[in-house]
């Protein structure tokens, strides 16, 4: 409110260059640049250095991160993305088929439509358990003498105190243990990024199993939250990953939707029943 | 994690009733229903009791809260409202019009579009405003004993203590006063609406002008946050308030760039400017 | 591809500007404008000459024509678009309680997917409709002699040759009327409003009644079209009447999606059902 | 409106199920299911079968399609989808960093208003090049005889008598030459997928080059919609791609506008400038 308001900060933000002159700040990108006969992206140029050589996952992250993925981290990229790519009949599918139904001409608005509930519920034991481990092991410094069961007691002791649910462990379902997490932590390990951030999430797993007395084992959630860390991504961008892998699997919804539709016997199913208690006889 | 786990708990979050037969629990609106010969919205026969009879307003107001307004809460909520449809050339315009330039069939996805940015920057600070009032204030109590110097000084204190931006005061263009709140205030009183929340929201700015020692008058997204409040309106809504005053809105933002577009210029110059520094000679 | 390119034709339509020294176009909007001490929307100024003086509908008549309306256009506007508010349980109303579900932070992400789905099933018979109407009696013309009856018959004829369904006539549920065409109607009649366009709407619904011999009288979103055109509004215009009015039927059903949640119940049964056929016993 | 009408043909499309008692229809999907122990997409062991063995490429081939992608078609396919990842900072990605400025808590509403705006305009080059071919040969059958000349004369010549655009071709940047169109018909090529949707493609270029005087190159869309019939799918979903593609391209502007934004200014220059001409001096 005071000095060093942040650049975009209320409704009420119109900007002060309707008052005064104002010096134009630069527009700068450097992702992608195009010229009459080149096409570069990242530094690449597209026809030649990147088509025919990187699969869709490394273009990924290249597109991402601006640096090539070693063939470690290939492996354990493409997994973690593909990890994030179908979940079955989500609300987030079911939103995308309801939104095909009334407008098939736009598919590009249907898979907007799924991919908007993408957010605290649905991504955020991702994003929470990645800003969790982060929190607690800063990127970029060295963590090898970290007393990992000592950072997993202290952590759960204080989420408990909370109130809080502890991000990336136990399921619903999948019991007593979700098959995806120790197989993400195998492809991890076998290409050597399986470090202090996939050993602090187990930690944390084990303590909390000791506290709650139950099974809680680490979750895909849990897993794919420490494996970004040990690439170094910072906790916001975790959200995008499964955005940008959901995007993927919602067109494949549509297309099984606009060839065996369920979307109209879903309304109907609903409409019926919900307001049957205001309908006169 | 443990017990109580909220109903939609994470990606991962599956429905047990992929595992056992479940009770289906029954689904229920209270909203609308029809029949062959039928048309009801809010108990109200939409032909008889409703067209003509009432504006849109009026009857936005039925419809999120099931009540009809009195000719006072109609005069009050129809500002309130009006306020927020329509600010310039906002982002959240710029962003429709970007969308509505790629496909003009979907008018409907590029308002959606630029409906998608109405979040914590720009009706953060009415959310927060409505939030504050309705904390210090909890309604559906008497307040008419209520010391709100002393939550002014409280509030105040608090927030500058935690280094936050206080909701609903000051303005970077509008000086010394956005003429706006005043105004909503002064419908606000002439309709018997000019209560606790009102005087609270004031007592605020002024305790904080004093606190800072600079004009921090009560902006618009103070007054609408203080007026909701009035209304009993959970905090919650208030950002509602503002999408569907904005729809409104960027409609309009939208057939005028049918008319007289910007958007393709917008692109030109961003695109030419920011890979400029990438691009060879 | 040739001479005259669309200002946006294709993917591949990179600015030429990345080529050759381009001159900038200006870049206006004549909706709105505001300094330190006013706020101006179309010509008034909001504190002083809307806030307090106008209801929703008759501000959003002036945000989209720039003019303000008549009382007659006002009473024929506002009920025009409460039709459009509220349809109960329809696909979009689900697919924003499904979105909300996911995202509950971001209200308008959820309005915004619901209002993706108003395409060419939902709105599109509104805006062929009204397309039909305005093809048959340009805008801006005298049509005090034209030939109802022979327009019909030709509408109806090469409807039904071209295998096209004829838009605004005729109704699933509501039979054998639509109570909310001749409701429309008379509000339109009683303000001097039924023209041209009302007359032809129903000697299109005579004639198609009787060439297919059964009942299909006009239904709300022929009237709605009719008096579109009735207005001047160009069809294109006529979906965004529909987004607009949704915006608020959407904040109405998400308001009651998170007192009386539906979406996990959905949820439940959508995933029990959809993959049973899959699952080993 | 008459016999068989569409499953949701308009606005007032509300269910028979009002009105009468309604047999329900299953709802089915055959892309994924879950028990347990067990997480199976389109019938692979989603740990065992699919994490570690595919890459993202692959993988959404395999949830699209429900069949393995050749090592061909994989290279073929992963080639085609990551040419539609990023274009420099097209309105699309204004759209998302306008999104993303009011909103930065909720990245996945930032991408869904990025993807709004990728309709007639941006893909619908593509999917009309798509759409041209597998009209002119139909899937399925056998085109071994087909005369591509012939065809090509006929299509030029009916899109120019009806004054359209001839999609895939020409480029207002890349000239003479796209550089993205040779290299993915060469590694189409090389994989064995350059049939008759490649050859065709071709030679309506050539035949428009000879008719309309100048050089007009097959394009990136043109070459992606020959390949995409080349691989079989409908032309409707090739904008499916474009959007999966783009979502992917977004993520990584938004990363970028995280860390160096531009929308701010963007919107500050555009305000400025856009009511210059109303404010008074």
């Amino acid at each position: 409110m005071t000095a060093g308001a942040p650049p975009l900060h209320s409704e009420e933000a119109e900007p002060e260059a309707t008052m005064t002159r104002r010096e134009p700040n630069p527009i700068r990108s450097d992702i992608a640049w195009s010229t009459r006969d080149r096409i570069t992206v990242r530094g690449r140029d597209l026809p030649g250095q990147i088509l025919g050589h990187m699969n869709l996952g490394d273009f990924a992250f290249l597109q991402l991160t601006g640096r090539e993925a070693t063939p470690q981290q290939s492996a354990v990229f493409n997994a973690m993305v593909i990890t994030l790519v179908e979940h079955g009949m989500t609300p987030s599918a079911i939103a995308a088929r309801m939104t095909y139904a009334g407008a098939p001409e736009a598919l590009q608005a249907a898979v907007a439509a799924g991919l908007c509930g993408l957010g605290s519920v649905f991504v955020g034991s991702m994003e929470d358990a990645a800003r969790l481990l982060s929190e607690a092991l800063p990127p970029g410094q060295d963590h090898s003498g970290a007393d990992l069961q000592a950072i997993a007691r202290d952590k759960v002791a204080a989420y408990r105190q909370a109130g809080r649910i502890l991000p990336g462990i136990g399921h619903p379902i999948h019991k007593p243990v979700d098959p995806r997490a120790p197989r993400l932590f195998e492809i991890a390990a076998e290409n050597g990024m399986a470090g202090p951030y996939v050993a602090l999430m187990q930690a944390i797993a084990a303590e909390a199993e000791r506290v709650y007395g139950r099974s809680l084992p680490v979750n895909a959630t849990g897993a794919i939250g420490a494996i970004c860390c040990e690439f170094g991504f910072p906790w916001r961008i975790v959200r995008g990953f499964g955005v940008m892998a959901r995007a993927i699997g919602l067109v494949g919804h549509l297309l099984e939707e606009g060839e065996r539709p369920m979307a109209r016997e879903i309304w109907l199913r609903v409409e019926d029943e919900a307001s049957a208690h205001l309908r006169p006889e």
